[in-house]
């Protein structure tokens, strides 16, 4: 059974500036952008390629140090960057689409970072509203 | 510039069962689901594997026939199948985890799809009150 597969790389982390970070989808995927602008929030999914590594890919556990309090726990139940496929994910505000660049808000990720795809923030799919987590998650930085 | 990756498969759908699926996480990456169960959701990523053809991964825009008027969209503003890497989102509900395996609700995902990476879903920073949707969007299946 095929145990791996290859993922392409269709734009890049141009630029951030604060909170904001610049988008660029590389020419031949333009197209995949139309109608993009219709929506308020896209899920943008890079390859934290600072982290493929083979001592960051076979990290399986880690102790989130930014909060405080949290015990040493599984990478599936964390978002730490060092993970078997370091692959990073953020809810984003799109602020506004120029040609083929997204101007995003809350994009948490390196200038130079591929991005592997974008996907549109559906709440009847994707907001959800009893939701339990750990009590050190609780606080320190959102992710 | 490195325009490619190599994804690891981490798991597989093993078995899907109405609107719950059982989610079998391999041997060797088992350690990183420990304390996943303090978790209610998990946010799903999967290698749709049924779509990882070369006419796929070329498609760029698709006029999504579930949603009644929805015009010719590109990729990147809907949640299609088809797109240049064959990633899968889903945020489910965990409703059990029984050694290696989560069994959850709503992943929308064929048996025998195979897993690429487990976050855990956090209300601070995946959850978004103030969204804007296509009209097209609002009706038909929520994806």
């Amino acid at each position: 059974m095929k145990r791996k597969a290859t993922v392409r790389f269709v734009g890049l982390v141009e630029k951030t500036e604060g909170e904001y970070a610049y988008v660029r989808i590389y020419p031949e995927y333009e197209a995949a952008l139309k109608g993009v602008e219709e929506y308020s929030h896209l899920i943008v999914l890079y390859w934290i390629h600072l982290r493929d590594t083979v001592k960051d890919r076979n990290t399986l556990t880690v102790t989130p140090m930014r909060h405080k309090g949290a015990p040493e726990t599984g990478v599936f139940g964390t978002r730490s960057p060092s993970r078997p496929n370091p692959i990073g994910l953020c809810v984003t505000r799109l602020e506004r689409v120029e040609g083929a660049t997204l101007k995003v808000k809350d994009l948490d990720a390196y200038e130079g970072s591929p991005i592997i795809d974008v996907k549109p923030y559906l709440p009847r799919a994707d907001r959800k509203f009893f939701v339990k987590t750990p009590r050190w998650m609780k606080h320190g930085p959102k992710t």
